[in-house]
């Protein structure tokens, strides 16, 4: 019995490694960016029927598991608050060095309102550079503005 | 009597408000990126001396919160490990929903370690879009790998 | 010398008391709703220049303040991540026992996406009722999709 | 051997998902309200035998599990005080922001009370909306005062 | 310039300790229960006019002040969520050891619902024993059922 | 195997919604407080052996189970400091409302000190009430006086 | 004006870096313990009318200051929940490692119940030894038995 | 499998309580002080070969659990930061109400630095007294000076 | 099926004690250092197809759980944000006593930046001493200066 | 008044900045390594009187100021239990993801006991290396064994 999204991605995680494939990989196969795919793999995106089938077969999962692929999960990637590993740790710096940076340059830009997480992209790339090479990563989100009423 | 770098953010921003400055141009006036400029006003990085003074003018400081510009700053520009501004708080929660799928994308293209927060540039833009204005931003840290020893 | 905005509610807060005003009055003042008024005066939203001078009048503050008031804040009003209030508290209980029935009929009804707190109002009136009088709270967020890219 | 609620929503959630069940069926099949029915089946509330025994059939339910939903179960829906969910976050957003707001206007309305979470009920619609649809969600709550003794 | 009720309480207790005042004097001045009183001079409950200058009296308060005593504070009197004082703590131990038991048999006698904190009265008194005197507290709350909608 | 009393505590609560019991006809089987009956139900009491052979019989438990019993627990009822459940959540309210109106009146009467939580008693009754019934508790405790040496 | 007492505790504290003072010799002038002068003059004890005054005239405190010490304070003295003093966080770490073995050994003494920390005493002491000196502390508290009813 | 010591406390625990074993006897067959052997069989510290063997044999445990108890723990006991039994609150107490004033005695007494929780012992003893027994426990622990370099 | 690292850890901690490995000879045999080998054997490292296979002979690992080897863990080994185990402790203790020490000497030799806790090393060695032998570690990190853009 | 050892680091940091002092020139003249005298400066250490009165003519103290250098601080320099500054968490993330590996090696080499934190000694120096300088350092503490009793 299948009662929660955590335990199709455990399978995910599971087999991925047991039979050495690569996210981009199955990206390609479903026909959805890397970023995506990869987020939703790893339970915080629903997939259609036609895409859940597909991970299905790459996956090896059971009909239960495709049909919790397509289920809105409850979100959030992360087992602590601030978050311990060293990768994703760098990021929560960057927000918590940064913030009221970010904060001040899109309200002197845009005035008072948010940069939209939902209606957003993601894309990272690998940036060759002689003295080591970089990663770089676009973010895009919807300015929303707050209007008064 | 100035004892922390606090206290020179708080005259900044008063002296800001008073004076009814923009980050770009002051950035421009001391010549650096306006994402840099923004993060040292607000406590999270230091100048060198004529870059101090610059701002000593541009804010009407002292020479002791002079001085102050030019100390490396204890950093970390929130007051909550979870951030309750709702700009701020998007960010944050794309590192929760994301913080994984960006792990496993960079180890697959770079293998194990870290997208560097300290060799690292940040570019905010606006992009025009007819369904709405969007902000775009470009974040670039240097790959360091771990090697084993 | 007022470098943040707390300090700005802080007078309009001593103002109100002592004078007596009510912020239904205040909003019809300056021609918007009580609920966008109070949470602007409450150091939660930015006011135009018009508005921010009429509040200047209302509540006897300084030029310096008037400026603050036209800045966007650093947003959040509670103390603590769990409200100690009881009226507020019951809100963060309503949340607390309903969110996941919240979900589940959003996406039920429009699938993965979020109802923005942003594009966002709300009208609280009192309902007469022989039982006891009612608050009725009527919120009303646009529905924003994530969508696959 | 069932020894707590949370067992039974774990079956709820896995039956619905296997069978493809919506809320708004399953409510319509007891004759509650879908906000009810959705708390109920997700561990918030208790039904009385008839509508138990209802459930125990459309999820296919040992005796045991609808057993445990006549007893009134230990409340809260969400993993942290804080929740990481994008959807639900928005609404514990909405407290923090406008939480002072509520409070003085409730205050303002009807004095020193609190706005009943118990003696209360909600309702979430669709709004039509050229610019998009709204989710309207209408609150009522009982206004309860303090009286002193 | 006073802009929030902790300060008044700050002067209350200043002049309480200062003119040597017992609470249950003060609330016989005032005319309402000991238990009312303090709660209300500890920044938890608001007074009426009358009950504010009467205590603007006896504590020898500014016009401020009393108008501040008229209006609802934000509750809350402990600076952590776990009381360190002894005295206090032992009521937290109390609510953590018979939480679930006081749940269990207000549930068994009533039904789903809760006893209200609202309207509710205490009452302490001071219990004869040989063997040590005891503390006597009578705790009364209505009883507010949840109904399904 | 069983290694803690928790697991003792799960096998009461699934038989007691399986066999529909009460917590006050428990209480009389074993000649104690319906309180302290379900207190110690709850994993927060030690029984003897007796009674505990007797709870064995009712709740349909193992020798070991009934070992256990006997055993002083670690105390503790709630998941969580701050509880989530809107009924006990109400106690913790009183407390954090009242906590320093409770501290202020033993002291005013007794001293320094406290009054006890472990020489305690408490009584849950249901008082009929025209404008709604009301639970009534009587809360008993030993004052407990610090001694200076 | 002072309004708790903290104020108090911080004019003691600086009188006796000021002055040179020692506790021992404080607590000789006015006849107590050392143990017990020194909480209560950092704030977690209070003392009768003549100890009140001889404090006053060793630490030249005012009138005010002098009333406050015979006030039953607010109990607690550490900054925080897991202190961050090496001193300090010894005893905590003796709790942390050794706690559930008192809890066992002091049961198998005693049944259920506690070690009182109101009835109780402490004496530190110098114990010479070659091999490094060493602390000596003594805890004796009276047992108090939970007593079922 | 056995992967950590939890395992093997919790299969010393059963066997106690099953057998109906008593700390001070199991203390006597291996030799070595209650205290230690107590904080041993709850995980806190290692035992040599021979002890190990001897407590498998009381506790009939296997071979892989002798082995783990002859391996050093990742220590701690207790489940949160501060503990909820009432017995083991009663010491955070303590060093939360009394801490400072540890701290300023020793440091009076010896100069900077730490007493000692690894050099260290702890006996526990019932003394008799008339108003009812008393805990008895003398701490033992070398004072560590802090030496600047 | 093994679906993530911690498992794996689990297994070679369960075989190391099983067998009475050391890490030492473990590293040797893999030919790193010990250091870095017991970290990933821990779970915080990832091991090159070679040395992840010789680790599957010595600990007798699935094929499965060689893969994982493989793979870059989420990092992280504590179970708490402040370690209760008394070593771990005194690192920690180490960090917050002297961290901004650290901070201020880096700074004053190197300027703003980090010392790279990736590009890293780290070498632990007995120090023998008459007066009790000493616990010596060489840390080597990258300084990595911030760059202004 | 001085009240406080923070109030003297304040003093401390506000005058090396005006004045552009160094803390191994400070060193130097107070005859310590510039580990120690840093972490004293910034109130970790207590100084003897001759070194405390140096200091007070380098920073131009009060004669409290330097009375308070010779008493013993709270200690504790980081205003949260996970540090914000990049610096200082990456030696909390070495703690972190080191941690366990730090245990196991020193119980392998010592058995079971702790690396003082106490009677320890810390030396940071640059590292001069052509693919970027390094820092290192090393740290000497004393290793205490846990005897049993």
């Amino acid at each position: 019995m299948i009662s929660n999204r955590d335990q199709v991605t455990q399978l995910i995680l599971a087999a991925k490694v047991r039979k050495g494939l690569k996210w981009c990989d199955v990206a390609e196969t479903i026909g959805l960016s890397k970023e995506w795919t990869t987020a939703g793999c790893l339970g915080q995106m629903k997939f259609d029927k036609a895409q859940a089938e597909t991970l299905g077969k790459v996956f090896e999962l059971s009909d239960e598991a495709v049909a919790w692929l397509q289920v809105v999960p409850y979100k959030g990637s992360l087992p602590t608050a601030v978050p311990t590993d060293p990768l994703i740790y760098r990021w929560y710096e960057m927000v918590n060095v940064y913030g009221t940076t970010i904060k001040e340059l899109i309200h002197e830009e845009f005035g008072d309102g948010i940069m939209s997480a939902i209606d957003f992209s993601m894309d990272i790339q690998r940036e060759q550079d002689p003295k080591g090479d970089r990663v770089n990563v676009v973010l895009s989100g919807k300015f929303l503005p707050y209007k008064s009423y």
